[in-house]
C-alpha cells in the first residue's frame, strides 16, 4: 500500500503520515518520484485505518504499490476473470487444454490431429500458421493459406482454434480465421502487436517471454487491457536459465504467483517449457496441481516428420494417456475436466 | 551411446564402425580425445546391435555418453535405490516428508516443533545446528550446542533427524547426533566435504547449487558415492534466475529429469525454492505431482520471531494443512503417506 | 566446417569422406538432418584440403557449421562491412560516438544536448521519439512530433541521427527524418519489424536482446540482411542475469566475439549496459581496448530532470570528459577520433 | 546512508530524523528491523549535515546501508590496500600479471613455463597442485607432490607462486611451500576454508563464485578478514549466463564497482572468464583499461597437450606479445608495468 501526498504537501505533513503508519504497526517508506511525494506501507497493510489516513491533511490517495498493473492486478479486481470461446471457457472451474501440433503444415495433417486431440478430450486446437522462427531461412509457417486451413479445421470439427500473430497488421485477417490470439515468447513486449490485439475483442493468449520477469509479463498484458481487450490469458512457458538439458526452466511458482497477482486465467506449456516429450506428462501433472487454469501440449500425428518442434511433441495415443492421468489430478485440486 | 575404440585402431577400422552405426539407424559422431578415438551414437541407441559392435576390429568397448555419473546413473544400476534410516524408507513407495526450522534455536523450540510437526505427519525432522551465513555477522548456528540439542529430540520423539554439515572435520561428530547428512546448497562442490561424508555410511541429502546444473549434481553424488557410501538423497532447491518475486526459481523439470537419468530418490524443498510462505503448498503438490519422492519443509512454532528464514516457514498448524492436502495427490501418483 | 553429401550418398561414400577428414588432421562428426547427410570436420579445418574433398564421390557442397548465418558471417565475406551516414564511417578505422538523451524531450533539450554533445567530439546524435516502455502508464516518448524535432535538429547542427522504430508502419515516415533506424532490445526477435527495415537502405544500428545468445543478434541481422539492407551496425548493451548492482551484465566477450564472427560494425552502450552513470566511463574505455568500432553513450542536459534513464545519464561536462580520456586508448589500439 | 535510532527512540523523534533527512535533499526510507529503527537516506547522501543529524534525539549513529561488509568497504577504510608478496605490490599504481598453467603437471613443465613467463614479463607464477574437479574421476592434481614442485620453481625463478586451497587441512602445509593462497570459484562460500585462510597472514586470491553477486563476494572476503588476515585480492572471473559460445560470461563492471565498494585489489582473470585463447588478449586489455590491478593469464608451454584447459591457456610467446600490447593500455590509465 502507498499514500500518495498531494503536491503541495508539507515535510510537516508527510512525517505525521510516516508517523501515523508506524503507529498502525507497519513500516513507513517515504519517496519521491517525479515531484510527487509517496509513502509505502509495508508490513501488515491490512491493518491500516484507511479512511483515518486519507483524512490526514496532505494525503491525496492510496495505492497499491506491489501492483503497478492496474487492470491485470487482483488488487480493483478480485474476482478471477473467465474467458469465454464459445462454449469454452478458461479461467473457471474446468481445466482447459489446448493441443496440436507446433506449426500448420497441411491440411491433412491439421484435421487428423484435430480429430486425435478431439477424441483424446483436449478442448481447443493451436497450430501456427505464421511462425517467428530464429533463422530467416527455417520454415515460416504457411501464412495466410495456413489461417484458411485453420477455419476449415475448426468449421469441421467444432473446436476453436488458437495461433499466433506476429504482425499488427494481420489482426483483421486473423480475428475471421481463429479464435484466440497467441501472442509468441519473441514479441511479449512487442508493444505495437499487444495494442494492436488490444484494440480487438478476439481473446488473446499471451506468453511469457523467455527473458521476461512475471511483473514484465503483467505490464504487457496491462498494455493490452488497457485498450479495451479484457480477455487476456497468460501462459507460462519456461525461461532461459544456465541449464541445458532442459530447452527452458520452466517457472512452477509462476503459476500460484500469478493466480495471486493477477485475476487472469493461467495455462502452462510443459512442452515449449521442457523441449522434451518424456518431461511433458510429469510436468503437466505439476501444473494442474500448482492450480494452473489450462495447458497448452504440442500433439502431432507423425513427430519425427514435424518441420519444426517434433522432439517435444506427442502423439495422439501418449496425449490421451495424458489426459486420463490428469483426471485424477485435477480432481484434488478442486478442477472439472 | 560411445563406442572406445583400441588405441591402435586405424582410421578404416574407425570409419567402419561410423558406417556400421549408420546402418542401424544412429548417427555417428567421431571424437578424438585425449589420444583416443570414440565414436558417438546418437538417436534411437537402443536399435544398436551391442554384440556386433563390440565383434568389429578396432573397438574397445561400448559407454554411454550422457552419463559421466557411473555410480549415480541409471544406466548400471537401473533399479531406484531407497534409502533407509531406521524404518523410514526413501525413494521407495512412500512419501517422505522432512520438516522442521532452518535453524536450531533453543532445546524448547526443536521439542516443540519436533512434536507438532510429528503430529502433522513429518517422517523426519530438519535443523540446522551449523548455518553458512553470506555474512560472518549473522547467526550461525548452535554449533555444538546445538547437535546435542537435535540428539536429546531424536531420543524423545523417535524422529530421525536431517542437519547441515560444513565442515569435514565435523562429520564424526555429527554421525553420531543426527541420522542424516545434509550438504549446503554452497557446498555442493566441496569436494572435500563430499569426500568426507562420502567415507561413512550415514544417509547424505545433498542439495543443487543454486547455479548448478543437474549434470553438475549428479557428478557431486558421484563424488560421495565413489567413496563408498551409497545413501545419497538428491533435493532440488530452486536456482538463482532473473526473476526477483521468488526467492530461487524451482526447476520443477529436475524431479523427472533426475528421476530418470539416477537411481538415487529425489526430494524437493519449496520453501528455499520459493522463499515465500504461500508458495510452499502448490509448490508442494506440484512436486509430488511430478514425481518427488519427498519434501524438506520449514516449519517454525513462530515463524515471525524465527532467527532466519521465518518469511518461508509454514507454523505447524499450516503444516498439518498442507499434509491433508498431499494426501490425495499422493494417492494419484501412487504413492502412499 | 561441414561437408554436405548429396542425398544419394552412400554409407561406404560418407564413411569415406570421414575417414579422409580424419586423416587430414580434424575431427569427423557424421550427422543426419532432413534426409541430408553431412559431416562436421572439427579442430583445424584450415588443414582441409577443401579441392581434395569436394572430388570425393557423393560430395556436394562445403558449408561452415559455426555460421549458420550466411549474410551476417565472416565466412563468405572476410572484409568488414562499413556503414557509411554522411561523413561518418561505422566500422572503419575510427571510432564512432552516438551521444544524447534517452528520449526527445522537447526542442529545446535536443538542440541543447546536440550541441553540447557536438562541441564534445560526438559523430552522431541518439534521441527516442518512440519509447517502448515496459508500463503503459510511463512517458512513451513524443511519437511524430519527436521525429520533427529530431530532423530539425539534424539540420541545424548537421549531426546525423539514430533514433528507435518500434512499429513496421512508421518506416516510411522515420526514413525521412533520421539517418540510422534503431531496434531495441524489446524487439531483437520482433521478425516483422527486422524484415520492414530491411526493405529500405537506411542503415540500422540492431541492439542485442537482453536475454539473447549472440547467435540470436547474428539471426536477427541475418533477417535485416537477406531482405536487401546491408548497413547493418551490431550493439552489444548487456544481458540479464542474477547480479543486481549493475541494470544489466555488459558482456564484454561480445565485442572481439562478434568482430570474429561477423564482418558487421560492433558499437557497445556502456550506459544501459551497466545502468550507473560512474560506470560508463571505465566500461566505455574497456569497450574500446576490447575493439568495439563506436560507442553509444547517454547524456542529458539536466539528468535529474530527465524523464527516464537520468541516473545513467552523463552532463555534457562529463561527457567531453569522457572523450578525451577515450583518445588515448583508441590510438593504442589503432583507431583515430 | 542509514541513521540508527535508539530502541527508545519515540514515533515523533523517528518521524522527525525522517523529516529532517527529506529537508536535506534525500529520500527517508524507515525501516524495522530486530526491534531496532534505521532510516535510509537515499538520493545524494553527501549532502546530509551528518552532525546536525546526529545530535537530534532518539539517533544513535550513522551507518551506510549498500555496505554490509564492514572490513572490506570502502567506508571505513577509504585508502586502496596494497598486498605485498616480497617485492611485488598489488593493488599500487603497477599491475600485476600472475601466469602460469591451470595445473602443475610436472617439475619440468612448471619450470620451462616459469622460466618463460618470467622473461615474458610475468610477476608471479600460478599453477594448481589441487584441482577441484567437476568429475571424481578427472585429474584432480598432483597433490603435496605438486607443492614441492611449486617450492622448488619459485626458489629456482624468484617468482612468488599463486596456488588453490581446498581443504582447511591444508593451510599449514602450503602457506610454507606458495606465497599466495587462491581460492577457486567453488569454494567462494566455503566458510570452513574462508576462516581457516583466514587465520594465517598469508595473502588470499578469492576469486568470485560462478553463480555469485559482488555483495555476496565481499561479504565472503569479509570472512577472511574478521579473522585477522588482511592480505585479500579479489578476482573477476566470469558469471553462469545463458550465453553458450564462451565458457562464463566475464563481468566487466565488476572491475569498477568492486573498486568503488571496496579498498581491495581487483584482478581478472580472461583465461576462465572467457574460456577461449583468442579471446584472452581483447579481454585482458579491456580489464586494465576498466581499472583493473592485475591480471591472471592462463599460459602452458604445449596447451595442446595440457591436462586442463588447454584451449584457454596461451603459449609463450602469446603471452608475450600480450604484454607488449598490455603496456601502452596501462600506461594511458596511469599503470606501471
Amino acid at each position: 500500500v502507498r499514500i500518495v501526498m498531494r503536491p503541495t504537501a508539507t515535510v510537516r505533513e508527510i512525517a505525521r503520515v510516516a508517523a501515523t503508519i508506524e503507529t498502525m504497526g507497519c513500516q513507513a517508506h517515504i519517496a519521491r518520484e517525479d515531484k510527487r511525494t509517496t509513502i509505502g506501507a509495508a508490513g501488515s497493510p491490512q491493518q491500516l485505518d484507511r479512511d483515518h489516513l486519507l483524512a490526514l491533511p496532505g494525503v491525496q490517495e492510496i495505492l497499491d504499490t506491489r501492483m503497478p498493473f492496474k487492470l491485470a492486478g487482483r488488487e480493483f479486481h478480485a474476482q478471477p476473470t473467465t474467458v469465454r470461446v464459445g462454449d469454452l471457457s478458461i479461467g473457471g472451474d474446468a481445466l482447459a487444454v489446448f493441443a496440436g501440433p507446433c506449426a500448420v503444415e497441411s491440411e491433412d495433417q491439421m484435421l487428423a490431429t484435430a480429430q486425435a486431440v478431439k477424441s483424446g478430450g483436449a478442448h481447443a486446437l493451436r497450430g501456427g500458421a505464421f511462425k517467428p522462427r530464429t533463422s530467416p531461412y527455417s520454415f515460416q509457417g504457411l501464412g495466410r493459406e495456413g489461417l484458411q486451413i485453420l477455419d476449415r479445421v475448426r468449421r469441421a470439427t467444432g473446436l476453436p482454434v488458437a495461433s499466433e500473430i506476429t504482425h499488427p497488421e494481420d489482426v483483421s485477417a486473423m480475428v475471421e480465421t481463429v479464435d484466440i490470439l497467441q501472442i509468441g515468447a519473441r514479441n511479449m513486449q512487442n508493444y505495437a502487436l499487444l495494442q494492436a490485439v488490444g484494440r480487438v475483442q478476439t481473446p488473446v493468449l499471451l506468453k511469457r517471454g523467455m527473458m521476461s520477469t512475471l511483473e514484465e509479463l503483467l505490464m504487457s498484458a496491462e498494455y493490452i487491457l488497457a485498450q479495451g481487450n479484457s480477455q487476456v490469458i497468460l501462459c507460462e512457458r519456461g525461461i532461459r536459465t544456465f541449464e541445458t538439458y532442459t530447452r527452458n526452466t520452466l517457472d512452477i511458482s509462476a503459476v500460484p504467483l500469478l493466480k495471486q497477482l493477477s485475476h487472469l486465467p493461467v495455462i502452462v506449456d510443459p512442452s515449449h517449457g521442457t523441449g522434451r516429450r518424456e518431461l511433458v506428462e510429469p510436468i503437466a501433472l505439476a501444473a494442474v496441481a500448482a492450480g494452473a487454469d489450462g495447458l497448452l501440449i504440442e500433439v502431432h500425428v507423425d513427430p519425427d516428420s514435424a518441420l519444426s518442434d517434433g522432439h517435444q511433441s506427442l502423439t495422439p495415443a501418449r496425449f490421451e494417456a495424458l489426459m486420463e492421468r490428469l483426471r485424477p489430478v485435477a480432481d484434488v485440486v478442486g478442477r472439472t475436466m
